[in-house]
């Protein structure tokens, strides 16, 4: 961390400052020119409030020379973290196909996607059960019953499944749910991040529209510093002035991910661009691009799909994106 | 609504379409153009699912012409609506100056930061109990004792208080807190704001970081369809490419609202702007343009506040800031 | 053309409207509701000011329902345009590895560096000339020596050059330059790209930072509309509130283009994340969306590239990239 | 300037380093910790190429300390520059108003136009002649014509004017012009920056769409680094996701550049907003914040506009506006 003093700091602020910070263990290097004093801080200033120091009068800016985030950081965790769900593996150079409807509708609707996506290849299956709609006169999801189908198509299946959680009063539902899904709008909910992170189950958490790659991390920092390591990433757009697509899909986000952190990073086509027509030419992009797996929106019927039906591709589609995807990671894992 | 089918639509769709359309008492006018056909929909639309329609196969693109929201919309309800909090009224041409610390810190120092607030003018105290903060090594408030806290500044000076909810199982301590605060995280958490439209408590509901003036008249739009009518609108300011500020004050969202919606919209310069001084400029423009409130954060010693004290102004700065205000409000109403 | 009319409009203002609509050889239909009316437009309405309808007092709003573009519109030219750069060719399913430096430095450096590169495989040589610096007091470019000096690797390996125009007073120099690229600042210099259209030169089009996909059609309009169909699109980030990347890379500007347009689109990964590290990870993405190529900076010596030195990738890396795009386009054809 | 080393620098290319800043009469300071080196630079570097630095392979990342630009700083000028256009002041107290119509359409509008704003109290009259319109298709402005026209209404009214320029060819036309303005998309046409600074004409320099204000202050930079003083700065809204305005007016601007520099600055309300219903609303919040100036588009006829016709406001609006930040500035000066 580097604090810079305005010209001509008042002495008696100056050592309040400078004795504050050595007993925090910090070790301090200064340098003064003609219009400003530098404090160069060495040490683990991870929990050194960054805004506390900017807000004293002495001081003109503070920055960051290294990231704020500890168990999430790849300096201090040089291996990729893998997560495990049933029997499928999510990192390390392994690739995970997650499918399904945006909405759960019925059991039958469920179970019959559920199957065709076990057959296709998927390795894990999504499906809405608590909706987060930005219209109060829309459909909201089954809820409660809703993560009951689930279970049915995992039963009928051996697909694991995650859906998402939107308020911690629901956790209660979530015991036999093998992934809990942290969207975007909860990307900072950070008692919800709290809470999920004192036990062990793995948390799919989604990029926040408008958050940076290092809120996110802190996000996970969030999970983690409670103890559970199973955090998975997903990009799924950032919002942006562009409105040809629904979000801004921002791929560069997977080699920033891999080089800041160990954990894994899969990548949302669907909500990261709004409509069908875009998801494969996304997909296999992400995959080119090193994601560790993909989450699509599928149904059978997507003019009929209770929300969302726009982005939503086809078992047909979906099967030749898994082999397009596979395609490309055999063809660069043989250069 | 504007449907735009593409050339030659299947016929069966269609019908399917346009009765599905006219069971929701929809009148359906067509125009058949070379190239596109063009369904205007006349009725109420606001309950009708855009996204579903834009699936189907035969559609287009679909536009909305009218807003999807209701009861936050002016056209509905003429009037301005005027939230009562005690003797304070906000709206309607009352304006409303809202003054305290980020964070609550001590009971001397809430108590003494009020009667400063209360002899200059100021209408409501504000003070975070939850705080929401990036990083999981931040101070994160005194929880339920900052609400105690606040009470005691309350009896002491008479002033109603405001205060910050970041998640539901926390809503039993609010029930002597005058206006419930919703954070720009917390805009479209939807379980939330569907929650807190069932009593009648003011909520004070902050626009998100991301989020268009539409999406936040309908997180308005939830809360009032459980019942309460009591939303004040907050502008905090939106996040952009811009980094010489912590976000960008959006002003324009004041003659739209006010456009828009019969909801008094207030401003918070400081989390605006994040820079105390920048607070004054913008508390300003705000009065120029209309608003109906500020809401202020005021600490007697910013550099030794627990959280953003960059961003806090002065009890005296606070002072001036009232009488400038004022001075323009008063000049506007003159001329 | 939807035009959606105020309540109860002034009736010799609508007879103005639709005599002047019907004049364009428009044709009208009207739909009449209790709140509003709505008129849909059916015929070619390109050329229709849509600021002079919004601006109509009786007028609510007014949307484009097709694009406001058409010599680069994928509906009045179904096939790709295949641009042809002496014998390399793009766009049709050709892909073009363009590479080079960011500035050309000396006749040493720009040879050298354009031996090795068309050893490796590229199609295009790249260099900048006429650099824009945000700071008066960087490095320009050498200018008119600097095309001399592309001229003189071009006449040494054969490879075409791509170069760019900074200033239409600079036009003359560029007489022998294979392709100009107008720069993302240059995208709307509307006087500019009037002019390239009066050639037939390949036009290099860089997408503005700040300019959505509609309004870069709309810029390779100006060019078409002259005459010249040699336009060559080129994504290379757009600029959002993330700050990990120099700018968002929006991958799928590809597929959408692609849709709308029959022009070629390549991607440039360099500026588009502007770091080295990230430039592989971008381009095999790009190279999967199904881009019709990149253009990469490479330098020998990054460390001492006069600009930008921090995104150049080494003829190493270009190397192994090249390889890697080849093996994903393989493996998807093979599919 | 910053500079952080990544762990364990190459000795060599270290020596080089150091040796390099120094040769540039800069003193280096260095704080050496477990894990980063970091080097203070002290002295002069707004010379110093950010870029170059950050190339190197030793160097994790650079950070500037002081602004890049120095002749608009007002670190190194302290006082208020006031701009003078002929008997008219911009800055330094001295307030503008700056109205006219988008497009000079005829002799007989401009003249009528300037008439009565001249009689409303307009200090400065406005007209577009040279027009960048994003379609090819859109009316493109009278050109050289307009100039004439606006040069007729300032012979009959004694008014100023100011006007954009869009090409560099065509300055001999601007030879009676009393203000050239550089609009939004020329911000960074660096080569025009440079050629409007060699003389003394006052340059009214449009905020670029996307541009944030250190890059808007380093373009002013390249007016002023060629002798050139005179330079006026515009804020005319950014580009952000929200769509219910044209852009987002960045009134926090106004206190940043009065912070950061000298220069007087102006705010544009028409194209800031893109609609007159919410021009009033925000021309009054710019004066309250501290502006030094209004330009407004004005047109007694908005709805034959031959351009941006839903942003104008009449004339008697104008004269109302007028009045109220009258009103403001008063009350603001007798507080």
């Amino acid at each position: 961390m580097i604090i810079v003093l305005k010209p001509n700091p008042d002495k008696a602020q100056y050592e309040d400052l400078t004795n504050w910070l050595k007993s925090m263990n910090l070790k301090l290097h200064e340098s003064t020119g003609e219009l400003t004093t530098i404090i160069g801080l060495v040490g683990d200033t991870s929990a050194v409030d960054i805004d506390l120091i900017g807000a004293m009068e002495i001081v003109e800016s503070v920055k960051r020379v290294s990231e704020p985030y500890k168990a999430a950081n790849r300096k201090f965790h040089p291996d990729d973290t893998v997560v495990e769900v049933g029997d499928v593996k999510i990192g390390g150079g392994h690739f995970c196909m997650i499918g399904g409807p945006c909405s759960v509708e019925s059991e039958e609707q469920i179970c019959r996607i559920a199957k065709e996506l076990k057959e296709i290849g998927a390795n894990i299956l999504r499906g809405g059960a608590f909706k987060p709609r930005t219209s109060p006169y829309s459909f909201q999801g089954l809820g409660a019953d809703g993560i009951t189908l689930l279970l049915e198509a995992k039963a009928e299946t051996g697909l694991p499944i995650v859906t998402e959680i939107t308020d911690l009063s629901q956790l209660p539902m979530f015991d036999e749910v093998d992934v809990i899904q942290v969207g975007a709008r909860n990307m900072q909910n950070f008692q919800m991040l709290r809470e999920l992170g004192t036990g062990d189950k793995p948390i799919l958490l989604k990029r926040g529209l408008s958050n940076t790659i290092e809120e996110w991390l802190m996000s996970a920092e969030y999970i983690m510093a409670g103890g559970n390591k199973n955090v998975i990433l997903c990009e799924r757009g950032i919002r942006t002035f562009e409105t040809s697509t629904r979000n801004t899909l921002d791929l560069s986000s997977i080699a920033v991910v891999k080089e800041k952190s160990h954990l894994p990073i899969i990548v949302d086509p669907s909500h990261g661009t709004g409509y069908s027509k875009y998801v494969e030419s996304m997909s296999l992009a992400a995959a080119a691009a090193g994601a560790d797996g993909l989450i699509v929106e599928v149904h059978d019927n997507p003019a009929a799909a209770l929300c969302d039906g726009q982005q939503c591709i086809t078992p047909d589609a979906f099967r030749a994106l898994v082999k397009k995807a596979g395609a490309i990671r055999g063809a660069l894992g043989a250069v």
